[in-house]
């Protein structure tokens, strides 16, 4: 499993992942799930990967492949016009590496399935944010809708669609992110540490603050435990029911 | 889906399940899951039901016909003389009213498939509390996991986990139920309003406070405003992290 969120407030965008991959409880590795690219001044994206690792590793290298020798037919992510045409070729790029390995001669329901969140600005627009299907269509973020999840997404839930709200501060996003990481880890082993973190502020056009959360983080252990006794008060804060 | 969820405290058995049931998603009804047995004196068992509907209504039908006509082949589960023995019957009837339907002909992959969460208590021992499992075997709760769930699990455990006290009293065992359904409810269609409840005091062995809570229900409305400003309180009292 895994466990992938960004959230797009107007400060800019948010995304953080986990980096635990298995393939059965008794095989379990760390692999980064996070990707950025940027080309300063013009754009910047971000993309975070769940499902199958051969396929998701699959779609990077390609991506990064076109970037080494871009031309006609592969042009580079960096180098379209909007955002929505990079959705377009990531989407495509996505569907062709699923195809591509079903048509192998293996048969699998949906073990080559993956999914990615896809966030980013081209110069002249908005940041924006895509949820992209295996099958290489994709929705977008808007104020009803304003964060994916991919992955586990049930137990970080709740307190995301409590507390985001969209003018909050990039350390309140990132507080947020820690707690909904910090449910989501400790009721589903296939979600682990280290996270990824990525805080991309709007208009920057360039990769923001990066960070690494390990698991001697301090501010992670302070949110961790913080949590745990808030969550607490606030269930006692509640009047009981009368019998 | 469904949603049923049963605390195992010191002071007794509390037991809530939701009533709807679904088959897609324009196909809703409600239908009680929870149901009770008294020999006042002698015994008190309750059963709450997840699962396929034609199922959990067979099982609960033979077990109460059984009631009705006893006899050597089919004793009363009310007339056994432990808890144990009385999951061993549910499971051995839900064993083989699954087994039924699926040698009538249809091929079901687990669609004849349900779960029972069973507690209650017979004089001379403590009260029990059981997870009864499609093939007819079960768990028992204990010291280390002191509640059962089933259905959709997920959304409403972090807060089952973070705030169970084995200590708790039954007023804030019952605020803690609400709070765990007012988020799946929430978070997912398919876990609706009413709810049922049932406290059962150790050693009383009959029937307790017995409640259904409906939409305007002031309790439930009281928990579930209150829980989204506390909730967001415990949140904003947290350290923001720096970046």
């Amino acid at each position: 499993m895994t466990y992938c969120v960004a959230l797009q407030t107007k400060k800019g965008l948010v995304f953080m992942s986990d980096t635990r991959t298995n393939a059965g409880l008794d095989n379990i590795s760390t692999y980064r799930k996070m990707f950025s690219w940027e080309d300063p001044g013009h754009s910047m994206i971000t993309m975070m990967t769940a499902g199958n690792l051969a396929t998701t590793q699959s779609v990077v290298s390609m991506i990064e492949e076109r970037m080494k020798a871009p031309g006609d037919r592969t042009p580079s992510i960096l180098g379209l016009p909007s955002m929505f045409q990079v959705a377009r070729m990531v989407g495509g790029i996505l569907k062709e590496v699923i195809a591509n390995n079903a048509n192998a001669g293996m048969v699998a329901s949906s073990a080559f399935n993956a999914t990615i969140i896809l966030g980013g600005q081209v110069a002249g627009s908005e940041p924006r944010l895509f949820l992209i299907y295996p099958e290489g269509n994709f929705v977008e973020a808007g104020p009803d809708t304003p964060f994916f999840q991919t992955g586990e997404t049930k137990y970080g839930r709740p307190i995301l669609v409590r507390a985001f709200e969209e003018d909050m501060s990039f350390e309140a996003a990132v507080k947020l992110l820690m707690v909904s990481f910090d449910s989501t880890i400790k009721a589903n082993l296939s979600v682990g540490l280290p996270l990824d973190l990525h805080v991309y502020e709007a208009g920057s056009l360039k990769i923001g603050t990066q960070r690494r959360i390990n698991a001697d983080d301090e501010d992670f252990a302070t949110i961790s435990e913080g949590w745990g006794d808030a969550l607490k008060q606030a269930f006692e804060s509640l009047p009981d029911v009368k019998l």
